[in-house]
This record gives structure tokens, C-alpha cells and sequence, in this order.
């Protein structure tokens, strides 16, 4: 997806070479991207390659940047980091010593729906903020391969949830409270994850924040997000491929949510890989960095603690 | 509001007396309503009074329940009917030994909406609730008054909620996780209550709830659930006075909701004393009973225990 | 239906006697209205009775009023008066001959929609109005008995549209063109009468409106209406029994429009009776006056002759 | 737009040169584009240019389009065609005789809204279709220069309803009679143009359209279309930037529609080319073509004299 946004999209970002460990060479060359490599180092040794992509299983990602950031190039990796906050500062040391640049992959940072939630609380149009809900749920239960190495429901899929509560209050997390459960597949919870959650958080200034997850609705992605103040409310609505309506004898119906992040996120996808390249090219510092992911996975770690526990946990900061 | 609504709107209703400590004469004959009394004892003395409706502060139901049911009248009691658990036994009691009946001022279980949900749950349509989810947020912060002896957030307000979580459920609370907080008045917090909080519960059946409070959104009143199931989700939005739109170049404009609950609540009110009614005329057990009060204040009772432990709390049943 | 809504929401108004050529006792007594009449005659000569709703046949209005009228009643009657201008003249002049008032039942300028449209345009939110758009569509066509004796789509369906117009934009109606056609069921044609049509009208200050009508959606009533205008747009929606939304994996459904006129204007049906006795009472004049049935009249022919003449005509003043 | 559209969007096609009367050299190098003509005779002449878009004004399409039929290019050419029904069939002859192929820009036919309107007609979702409302109204009323050479209201403008009306229906106008008045601004009435009409349409199977236009809105761009039938009705309501909403205490507040047809029609736009650049390389038809854009004339035509005339006429066909 990367791949394809990057050529029909950013016409002045050259795309030279994809890695795969099972490379596609139809595929690569279909869209006009001269090399098709079976490594990464490939890559990191082309010296005409500027920035790279980083978009593999999650529990490579560290190794990754750190050998990206050691040949000097600048780097965007997709969410998680890693599973670990050590592992994440990890990186981050490596590419600040490597004096490049990491931009990670929170990509509602981009939506046009968050950006204008965001731009509403900003300029104060619903006061103070006091409540801040999301609904975060999946169409369709993961493969039951992805969960063991998925890292976790709130690690793999909250995680994005973590940053936007970061990005729309412009606050931090203090407290986290996780009620989680096996209701939808118990193959899920034999392999010691779950499926639906509540998490509850209080942020340092006051404000609270809730989040539910279910990993299959049947219905479509439901991704909702409301940020309550003291003087109203800013509210991102689900959005549909149509805004047709059919009214007829059986009901009146309108267009289900988006199918999937892909549909979803389609036109954030492009813009965090727009700001990044920008940044690239005028040497301006990314807009989601490795301290960001670092907060995220530091919140997501407290939320497993919490469900494990059965108590809130304090975020460490 | 009880007694207009009953002379409007019941025309099978014969109402004889209102009672009332500051008695208004002119307003009580000019609703065609023969007897002004100044003390509710005066109807519980009229051999001709069959039921009473009890809307006094909160700190008295208790009292007049037991009178009233040893008087031998039926019952209609504003919620809550107590703040003690053991209260709302007591009258319980009372009530069973005097073999009348006592109906609970649940009064969302009558409400258009509600009972719409209610019904797509019932049919299946969701399939087995997962998640639900309730926003609960009156227009304006109650006078500072009033919050001595209101019961506390959870006690006055977020009653109403559990039991729609157990009306829409048809489950019962096994644990409560509660994180409240002051953020629209600190008079609020002096007087020892909170304007804000999250209540996480958990249910017998292992679905999961969340309900989210606020005491002031300016916009007006903000009462939405949803019931978040194996099939799918079903949602009740809120209601607003008329379903115009207005497109300017300023932005487009829809009505606001309802602004309280007398309007919100409007055919709910008429339609909940339309039942003990017509069950006092028929001999049938009221619909929301005084176990269903019982059940309620045992979850708001655990609710503040969580709050003041930060911890989660198990509900008796 | 006006009977019930008397008895039921009008407290200040005693409903002493219901003529009908079948008089129906029972039902009659159930509502607690003491006489039940065969001839409308017999209220006329009650001199306890000072008013009179007039829900007949549309060929027996004119009759009625004057019969009413000199007998000096107040009156109240539905749409259309009359099928001919010159019996809804006539009937004027027999009520202001008389000295009573006469009050026509165009409901819609009751509807809290309506009125908030209305009140919209009056405060200038949307500039001068340029285009009127109302859409009027029953859920089901006639019976069949009914579309000789009806006047017509435009004299019998189409009248409150052509009222709303004048009370809308408070201008007159100038010229009119209208196609008029039998697409849902050959005998409406058979019968010489039309069941889907479009009515296009000129008014004297120069907007223009669209009337589009239908006997038959099988989704419900559907009744639209916008104002356009150099400063904005105001539209009322329709209407719908509850405000949920259903999302599952068919499709995300919300409710249908209300049935049928009588849950959609619920609310203007009590207010027009309210309005109409308080001015009874209070002899203030009527706020649908017979001059207001003539008018709609009046364009109801030009329709007519445009459609079969298949030309603009000139209204009538 | 169509040349940055070809660059962004369609990575298959190679855009070698622009001609333009004023060219701008840095604008055209800028988006990769080798050539920057002064003159189309330019891209005629070169041998490796295989198709042609035309985005020139009006009165020179039919010109443009016989020279590049000549030539032997594959033609895409913008609404409308021509003024005159007898210059389209010009363009159409030589088109045909130079074995090319001709597009013609209707893009709401390429609109995922639109698109799914005609799927739910096709696939019988609301019956057979009875009326078809369409609603095209514009931000900002035009510069008074452009109007003496736009053709007019309704052959600049509504040619795309005429369009979508034929599109919609799956069928041919067959008569039509225009109401159209200057309401805006009185100088559009001295060019001899106007500014605001509603349009009849009576099809050849019997169905009846209702277009009403304005030159200006304020509010955005308002399209929507309805076609409603003998099963239901199925609508295309507006779309907007976002999906957001704000409730405050002055009221609750959506986003207003996009502002102009750059917007609405983003994804049309690329869709429409794509479609036309894939016919060029398949060797298939076109799907919209010149007997298209000559239909759509001809009830432009009737609809310019139906308004001076105020009577309905017939179209060709």
C-alpha cells in the first residue's frame, strides 16, 4: 500500500527499490520501481537512497531502524515500535546518535476528521477538555496466526488509540484503568489475548478519556471520536464510500462505514507519507516521532498491567 | 410535572388530591384537581385515594413508601428510592407486607427510544451484547443547593443508567470500576461530590459497559446508548425539537437536543404512570419494581466505593 | 381523531356532543362525551353548543358552514371548503354575514417544523426566498371508492401544499404550470384523476416553487419542504417514530417516516383545535381564515386547467 | 485540472504536452511535462500523440474537435459540445468519420454517488422510476464576462442534469417546459441570461423530472439528486469536507457541502479520464459520447424556448 501511494501519489518522491524476504518482481516492476530486493541491507547500502519505508512485522522494527539510522537514512516506521519501551528508546538513541530522523506511523494523526477535531479543540470552539471518547473496533477478527506475534490487543490496535488521546488533548497520561474480555473467539483467549475491552484513562490534566475496542463488528471499521468540554462538543462521525440513502418498504438505509483502515485511512495514508518526504527534503523535524511512540507503547504497556491486575496502573512518564 | 401529566393525558384517571408542603391552591384547582393538602398524610387518610405518586426529595421516599403501604395505597416512587441499599430493603418490605404494589420512576424504560433498542437487543438483531455504552449529561450544573442532598453524582443522576444497563441487558453488575473527578465547578468538590466521571462495569454475562457523566454541556441534554453486540449495534441518538436544517454561509445548523429531561423524557413520563395505572386497575406487578431500585443503588453504592478506593469493586447481589 | 383529541389535550374544552350519520354509541360514551348525534342538525340547535368541528365529506362543507354559521356557531372546518371557488365564496359570505369565525384545517401551519421554517424565513435567516421545494407523497394510494368524490389530486391532496406555499414565502401565488400523470395505478386514470404529478409555481414577488407529489411510497409518509433563498437554505426532514440506528452487517438502517398523516402532524392536529378555541374564547380571529381556503382554492383550478390544458394559467386574486 | 489530474492520478497515461493561447512554460515544466504549446495545431501535428483532452471554452470545441478528428486523435472534449444542436452533429459526423473516438465530459456519471443511485435503479431497488428530482445549485454566481459567452443557464449549467436525467432513467426526454427568472442579479438579466429556474421534464416511458437551479448558494455547492419509484426511493444527498459535528450552546453545527465542483467532483474527474484513457488503449467505446452530448442539447434547446416561450415543448430526437 505504502508502495502504491508513494508512486500514484507523491510524484516527486522517486521510489527506487522495495525489500520483501518474497520478493515480487512483477509487482515491482508493474509500477514502474526499477528494484526488486530480497534484503533490506540492499537498501541500506544503495548510497542514492535517501529515506526508507519500514513497514515488516512488528517485532523487527527495532532492529531495522537501528541498522536504517546507522546507514544514515532517514526512516518511517509503521506503529508499533516495538512491544517494549526499552526497546523503542532503544531505537531512538540509535537514531538520534545517527543524527537522522524517524517519523512513525499514527496515521489518524493525518485524517482530515481528526485534523479538524484537533483544529476545533485547538482553537478552543468546545472550551477545556473533560471527556474524550473513542470507539475504535475492527470488521473482522485478525487470522488467529497474527495474534501470538501481534503483541497484544491494546499493544497492536489500541495503540493508535494512545496517540490520538495524546494528539487531540495535547496532554498526557497519568492513569489507566483496562477491563478486557474473550467475547468474540475463545481460540483468541487460548492464545492469551483478548478480543473487546474497555480502557479507561485519566490525563495529567484532569481530564478523562475512555476507549472501547472489539475486534469484529460485522458492520464495517467503527471509528468514532468525541472530545467533550466546557463549552460543547467536536465529534468525527464514521465515514461511508456513498452518501446515498434508500428509503423503501423494509427501512431506510444508508451506506455502512468503510470496510476496512485501508478505506479508511486512504487519504491519511498518503499525507503522513507527504509530511514525511517534506521533511526529508527541508531537513523540518517529523510530525509523529520516536517520543511519541515511546508515550504510546508506555500507555499501552500500563493497560495490559491494568487488565492483568485488576487496578489502575500510573503511566510512566 | 406528575399532575399535569396525569390530568392531560390520563383520562381514566381520577386525581383527588396533591399534597405538597407549600401548598398552591390556585394552581392545584385550576388543574380541575379537588383537594389541596398540606400534608401527605391527609391522602393516605382518604378511604377513596387508591395509589399514590411520591416525587418529594429523595431523603423522604422511604418514610412515605412505608406509610403509604400500610395505608394500604399502591405506589409510584421517584427514583431513587433511597441512597442506602438497606433503605430501599426496608421499603421493600414494607411494601410486600402490606400486599400493595410499588412502581419505580425508571422512567427511560418507557421512552420511545430506549424501548426501541430494547426490542432490536430481544430480537436478536445485535446478536449477544458485547459492549454498551451510555452518554449521560445533564444541560446546566444543578444549583450548589441541591448537591448535599442530592446523593452524590452516581445516586442522583447515573441511577437511571444502571438500570438501563440492566433493562437493555437483562443482566445483572458483577464488578464496577468508577474515575470521577471535578471539572466544571470546584464548589462541587468542597460540597464532596464530582461533576465528571467514567463508570466501567462489568456483567454477569461478561459483557462490558461504559457510561460517561457530565453535569454541564451547555448545548443541552445529551442522553445516548448503544448496544454493541455479536450481529451488529443498535443506537439511540438524541432527540431534538424539531428536524429542520439551515445551510448558510456560516454553516449548517441542526436543532439542538431536547433541553432536559422534562422534554426528553415527555411521552416516557406519561407513558411510566399510564402502566402503574393501568397495573393498579388490572391487578398485573408493575414493570420496574422495587427490587429493580434495590438493584440500581447496590451498583451506584459500589460505583462510589471504586471512586474512593481507585479500585475496582465487586456489586452484591 | 379531533374527537380524541379533544377529550385527550384540550382540558379547557368539553366535547358535549359527535354527530355521525352512523352514529357509534359506545364510542361515543367512552370518550365520556354525553350526547352521541345522527344528524348534525341536532348540534346546531343545542344552544349550549358555541362551536363546531366540521370533519365530513368535502361535498357537504359548504352546506354545514352555512347551516352552521346561521346558526350561529363557531366553526372549524377540514380541507378543501369546496371543490369551486364560488362555493368557498359563498361560504364566506354566509360566516361573515353571520358574525362567526371560520377556521380551515391546514394542519402544516401548526407542525413545530413547519412553524420553525416559517419563524426561519420571517427572521431572515435565509435572505429573500428564491425557491420553494415541497415534496408530498402519501404511504399508499386511495381506495378506489374514494377518487371520485376526493376532487382530485390537486383539490383534495395537493391543497395543503398550495397553502403552505402562501404561508411560507407570505406571497401570493401568480401562475402555475403542472404535468401531471397515472404511473402507480391505471384505475386513479380510469377514474379521471392522476396520481403522480409535478406542480410548478410562479409567485408574485418572483420566487418560483416545486411541488412534487405521489399517492404512494410504501415507505411512509414523506413530507419535505425547503426554502431557498439569497442567504441560505431551511428544510424540515421528515419525521420519524424514534431516532435509532441500527448497524449490522445487511446494512446501517434508521427509521422509516412517520406512517401516515396522522402520526406526522400528531402534534399540529391538537394545536390547530387549541388555536381555534382560544380564539373562541377569546374572539381573537382565526389564524387559517376562509379567505386562506379560497386562495388555495384558487390554485388547486389553475393546476387543474394547466395540466389539462397543458399550459401555464394565471391564478386567480 | 484535467492536466494535473493525468500526472497525479494516472500513472499509465504520458502526458507530453499542453497547449495553451497564454502558455505558462514554468507551470507545465513543473509537472513533468515536456511540451508547452502555444497553439493545439502544435499537438496535432505530433505524430506520438495518440488523444487529445479539450478544456477550451465552448465556442471552440466543435472546431478543435473536427481538426483532431482529422488529425486522428482519440478525443475527450468538456461540456458542452456546442450551442446548437446541428454544430454537435458537425463535431459527431466528423468524429465518426475519422474512425475516432469522442468523450464527452459528463462527469457526475463517473460521481461514486451518482454511480450508486443508477446501480440501486438498475438493480430494481425502488421499482420503476416515476419522478427524478435533481438539485444543482452553484456557490458564487459567475463573472458577468463569462456569461454572454456561456450559452446560457441551462446549456451551461443544466446540460449535466440533462445529462444525469437520461443517465439516471436509462431513458429520453420528452417534452419540457422551464420557469427561469433573474433573482440574483440584475445585471445577469441585461446580459440576457438568468439566474435562477426550475425545469419539468416529461420522459418517454412516462416519468417526470423536476431540476431547480441557482447561479448561487452561498453555502457550497448543493447537488442532490433523488429518484424515486413505483418500490422506494433512492437519493444522493451532498458530501462535505468532513464528517465532523459540534454541538455548542449557539447550536450544532456539520460541515457545509463542498464549495465548488472541483471538490464534488475530485474523484469524477479522475474517474472520467481514467475511463476515456483506458477506451483508447482497449479499442473500446466510449461511455459517454457525442449522441450524448447532442441529447443533452437538444433539451437544453427546448428548455430555452419553452422559457421564452412559457409553454411546453417537445424535444427532438
Amino acid at each position: 500500500m505504502h508502495a502504491n501511494n508513494i508512486v500514484s501519489h507523491l510524484p516527486g518522491v522517486f521510489l527506487k527499490s522495495v525489500a520483501d524476504c518474497k520478493p515480487d518482481d512483477n509487482w515491482v516492476h508493474s509500477l514502474g520501481i526499477p528494484v526488486c530486493a530480497s534484503h533490506h541491507h540492499q537498501l541500506l547500502e544503495d548510497p542514492e537512497i535517501e529515506a526508507v519505508v519500514i513497514a515488516t512485522p512488528s517485532d523487527t522494527h527495532v532492529e531495522m531502524i537501528i541498522a536504517a539510522a546507522q546507514a544514515g537514512k532517514q526512516i518511517f516506521c509503521e506503529k508499533p515500535v516495538a512491544f517494549e519501551a526499552e526497546e523503542v528508546a532503544t531505537a531512538i538513541t540509535a537514531v538520534d546518535e545517527a543524527g537522522v530522523q524517524l517519523q512513525v506511523g499514527f496515521n489518524r494523526r493525518f485524517d482530515p476528521d481528526f485534523l479538524a477535531v484537533k483544529a476545533a479543540v485547538v482553537a478552543g470552539r468546545i472550551g477545556t477538555p473533560q471527556i474524550i471518547r473513542i470507539t475504535n473496533r475492527d470488521p473482522l477478527r485478525p487470522d488467529l496466526d497474527f495474534i501470538p506475534k501481534s503483541g497484544g490487543l491494546f499493544m497492536d490496535f489500541s495503540i493508535h488509540d494512545f496517540d490520538s488521546v495524546r494528539f487531540l488533548s495535547g496532554t498526557e497520561v497519568e492513569e489507566v484503568f483496562a477491563m478486557g474480555t474473550v467475547l468474540i473467539d475463545p481460540e483468541i483467549g487460548k492464545l492469551g489475548d483478548i478480543d473487546t475491552a474497555l480502557i479507561t484513562l485519566r490525563l495529567t490534566d484532569g481530564a478523562l478519556c475512555i476507549i472501547d475496542l472489539s475486534r469484529e463488528t460485522h458492520y464495517g471499521y467503527d471509528q468514532q471520536v468525541e472530545v467533550f468540554g466546557s463549552g460543547g462538543s467536536i465529534s468525527a462521525r464514521n465515514t461511508t464510500p456513498t452518501n446515498t440513502i434508500l428509503c423503501a418498504a423494509q427501512g431506510v438505509y444508508t451506506d455502512k462505514p468503510h470496510y476496512s483502515f485501508v478505506e479508511r485511512y486512504e487519504a491519511a495514508f498518503v499525507a503522513e507519507l507527504r509530511s514525511f518526504f517534506a521533511g526529508v527534503r527541508e531537513g523540518t523535524p517529523p510530525s509523529v516521532t520516536g517520543e511519541d511512540a515511546l508515550a504510546a507503547v508506555r500507555i499501552a504497556q500500563a493497560a495490559q498491567q491494568s487488565r492483568e491486575k485488576n487496578r489502575p496502573v500510573k503511566v510512566i512518564s
